[in-house]
């Protein structure tokens, strides 16, 4: 066996491989644990105290073995024994607690066999489990704490050549459990904080501690949710949730179908399959040669999913028709209408208009209604995209920017985004019952039997494209029973309200410039920092040119200082602007100023 | 607020809103902490010792408040305050463990709101995720006990009328902490132990430690994969782990390409989709009708996804043609080749055969070199789908099994499956570079800019159909790193032996008749159990209907008593029969024996 030393950047932090006493309730593990037998009498008192008490235990029997006043020891000693006799510092009725308690355990002897299933696994198990979370809850501290970095920035090739003894190689032979939790440390350290106030680099932020241990029991049921018969709970709240968001887009009764799909590309993917199903449902048997050459329309500023939809499902990305878009990247219904005619008077067949609610980079919302007026009328199929704006409808202040989403035929909303839920959670939600069943069953017989005990109607998976499907849902349902739908609603108001404030202050101050006119309709703005260099510069070639490199090179300086992350881009004509967005609940107003601050000191001399 | 009572069915097993003292480092959020004011000299003591030890320290104190003799009592304050001064008993220097360890908190006042990132929320916060940790460990050392059950089956209608109080509605108010954490407690109860040592129901099964803690470190650090940005070492992880993965297959040095997805059917949609894409590029642009008819090839006894995949990327499951198989379930070579010639003589271009390295229920090789002998011969692409059997080539004694799996253009191999990491983890590779990138990317400006500060070829991200993507590597890197090569190889191995185990069991056993002759390639055993009643019934018509309707009541009887779970189906005209299969690594020969006992019980008056 190849035991190596543990090798890391963190070895300070480490608490393990210290003294040598364990012990207490749970089964022990005679490898694992190395009990003091009780000698003399203080001896069999330490065993108690370890038993108990850990550290302050093993503190007092320090004291009492260094200490040579033998009338001290044999006085503190006949107390202690009497208290134990008394049961008084016993642990006999602490068993549950006693079974989770973190004792000083040597790792660097253990592995992963040493674990459950292994016999006289389970202190082991627990001892390891809670290093892990004594290691996870310290991130956690760490990351909502605005006197950390947000990240410790290191190219590709310094984290494979292995900073300070990180060895990202796998090996034949195991390591030891105390390399895997130095090994857990140091992804941690070289990751970044997506949770820390200032991390706005995308659309999913935060870190929500009630999703985040919603997360930690998913993977502890570790299941799948193809079948009712092993996700009995996971199946209910997926059917439940998605009935009362269905509710709150407004069809009658919350009525419809849905599904938790792997993130927003998957959740448009379906409402194209979908669509396709319910127009030519020959082509499920026959593909595409069944139809004629169907036609997709989205705005030139929607997300590009739908593009890789068109591509992936057999459309090909010709025949997704890009819509135009006013300044503020809404599209122009007339020119859906127009773009609609024209298809036609080709031979082509329009089967499929995407609405985004809430788009990637401005943050606009199309115009649901107009749009769904000239869908009904040329009977085409409405699919929003709320991927990004879908948690608006959460709040009674801003739904409105969402008026007609009720009239889609199918919506994607991700509580992954402005909902704070942890990754991935996304919803694809469809108006008329039946069709994704329809499109996407093929009635495997190992997975869906009809003449099971219970009522099949809730083995979903046969409504998927996957076959296993993760358990998106419990994270999300339990944040809903610990929020309430009141508490959505205040963390998506006071993400606008932090927006707008954001939006206020740079609108008109010196070295910045808003990238469209007017108030922010989502929590994106975009704007440009021009540095005093180019402030004086003629528009023009140059100047572009110029102003184009500004925000990766801020961006690149921001990252290697670690202080705050926030994304840019170009689009279309404009050259690259940042794109701020506010998703993150531990975001305040001082996260906001620190932003700009930083951007101004970190572009000033650009 | 409203604020209603806890509801629970597991009330007992809660350790909140007890005694009222809590204490110690980090910092205390007012509205859950009690810190008794040390007024005496043994109050203040109490406090020294609540902040080290709680309960020890409490009973001390309580022995000290309740103690008539005044002597006894300066005696021991005397003693423990002198050790106090001199820092032996001080929690001074255990500033890192104090932030870490659970207090009593009555959790029944506290909301979602009070954790972090609310101000003070650092204490409550540990303190809850303490509880849940508490919760979590309680159920995987349940989880290994064989004298617990693997299910405590309801039925939909049962959980939606609410249980003892568990109730899944969701509503606009908060609920307390306590409530989200009896909710807990009720999910795992009400759901299926698929770690537990006799749940052989799925291909994936098992609690595997480290990858347990894996995914929680992962739900912590609470990122996407799309971009080095965001998750720079995750990202490496993958592409090294994704190389050594090709290294096992036989790629030389590693080469090709591949991704993590989520899950097997989506990994084998991807093999398609890449196909097409190498041989008909300007699919992507142009759609299907720029591709004469594409014939794709499958076992009839293959994994239903690639019939999914065939209806939704638009080929047609009717162009989807399945091969006939031997006994054993193995696609026969020479049926292939008749049926790509019969479809190229109607004007038909064979494009993609997809061979199976372990089917779903028989857990059949198809036999790799012959069919990629016709694969070159006709210049199709071929994939091997491994997502069930590719955990085998880590096993030298198994590995040949899939002997020419190197010959094959792109392999879906779910570590997820008989690898026994937590869901979902499953990798799409493919031998050729450039494909996966060529068809699927998009090049979106907002997400994968070219001006980065560092090498932009780890931004993998336009690889994926997905945008976002969860962290699948994590758990499994972790599992490599604590297992090694070997460890994996062992637990194959002793899967592998355990299935052999089954069969010579129950192959001559009376009662019992294997669905196919001869040992299973896999460790698929596929039996019918025979009651008493139909053993003398001649074959036919009625034996055949009885025999059908055993398995679904042994299956129905065997979730009601919670023993064990192991699933069935039919196949082809073969009637209902019971598929075992071994991924867990918890499972031993007594539990094999068990199964065979609880079937034979709960089947013998049938």
């Amino acid at each position: 066996m190849a035991t190596s030393a543990p090798t890391s950047s963190s070895t300070t932090t480490t608490t393990t491989s210290s003294s040598s006493s364990a012990g207490g309730g749970g089964a022990a593990d005679p490898n694992s644990t190395n009990l003091r037998p009780p000698g003399s009498s203080y001896d069999a008192w330490c065993g108690v105290a370890h038993g108990c008490t850990r550290k302050l235990g093993m503190k007092i029997c320090g004291f009492l073995q260094k200490n040579d006043s033998l009338e001290e020891r044999s006085r503190i000693v006949s107390f202690l024994k009497e208290r134990t006799a008394s049961n008084l510092l016993s642990c006999d009725n602490m068993e549950g607690e006693a079974r989770f308690r973190r004792t000083e355990t040597d790792f660097s002897n253990l592995f992963a066999r040493d674990l459950l299933p292994a016999k006289n696994g389970e202190e082991v198990t627990l001892q390891f489990l809670l290093e892990i979370v004594e290691i996870l809850t310290s991130y956690v501290r760490k990351t909502f704490d605005r006197s950390t970095k947000v990240l410790d920035f290191h190219h590709p090739h310094q984290l494979l050549e292995g900073i300070e003894g990180f060895n990202l190689e796998l090996s034949d032979q195991p390591e030891s459990l105390e390399q895997i939790l130095v090994d857990c440390r140091d992804t941690l350290k070289y990751g970044v904080r997506t949770g820390h106030p200032r991390f706005f680099n995308q659309l999913s932020t935060g870190l929500d501690i009630v999703g985040l241990a919603g997360e930690w029991l998913t993977s502890t049921a570790n299941t799948n949710m193809f079948t009712y018969e092993i996700a009995p709970v996971f199946v209910l709240m997926e059917q439940l949730t998605l009935k009362k968001m269905r509710e709150i887009i407004g069809w009658p009764n919350g009525e419809g179908d849905g599904i938790f799909s792997p993130g927003g590309a998957i959740s448009n993917m379906y409402s194209v399959m979908v669509a396709r199903y319910k127009f030519f449902p020959e082509v499920k048997t026959k593909g595409m040669a069944a139809a004629p050459r169907l036609i997709l329309f989205t705005s030139e500023h929607s997300h590009y999913s739908i593009k890789k939809a068109s591509a992936a499902l057999g459309f090909g990305t010709e025949n997704l028709i890009l819509l135009s878009t006013d300044e503020k990247g809404r599209v122009i219904p007339a020119d859906l209408e127009a773009k609609i005619i024209k298809a036609k008077q080709k031979g082509h067949v329009p089967l499929f208009v995407n609405a985004t609610a809430g788009t990637t980079v401005y943050g606009a919302f199309d115009p649901i209604n107009e749009i769904a007026d000239i869908c009904e009328k040329y009977n085409i199929w409405l699919h929003v995209d709320g991927a990004w704006g879908g948690g608006l409808l959460m709040s009674r202040k801003h739904k409105h920017k969402l008026d007609g989403v009720h009239r889609a035929n199918s919506v994607t909303w991700n509580p992954h985004k402005m909902m704070g839920v942890p990754l991935q959670c996304s919803a694809i939600m469809v108006r008329e019952r039946g069709l994704l069943q329809g499109c996407n069953s093929m009635c495997a017989g190992y997975l869906f039997q009809p003449d099971k005990q219970y009522d099949v109607t809730y083995d979903t998976g046969d409504k998927a494209i996957q076959c296993g499907r993760h358990v998106d849902i419990f994270k999300f349902w339990l944040m809903w029973k610990a929020k309430g739908t009141v508490g959505f609603e205040q963390h998506i108001d006071k993400c606008l309200d932090l927006s707008a404030y954001l939006y206020s202050k740079i609108k008109d101050r010196e070295g910045f410039e808003m990238v469209f006119s007017g108030e922010p309709q989502h929590t994106n703005v975009c704007f440009w920092y021009i540095p005093p260099s180019i402030r004086g510069m003629p528009d023009g070639k140059e100047r572009r040119e110029r102003l184009h490199k500004v925000a990766p090179k801020i961006k690149a300086l921001m990252m290697e200082s670690g202080t705050t992350m926030v994304g840019y881009q170009p689009q279309g004509d404009k050259v690259n602007f940042f794109r701020m967005v506010i998703s993150n609940p531990a975001a305040t107003r001082s996260d906001i100023d620190f932003l700009i601050d930083e951007i101004e000191r970190l572009g000033h001399e650009l």
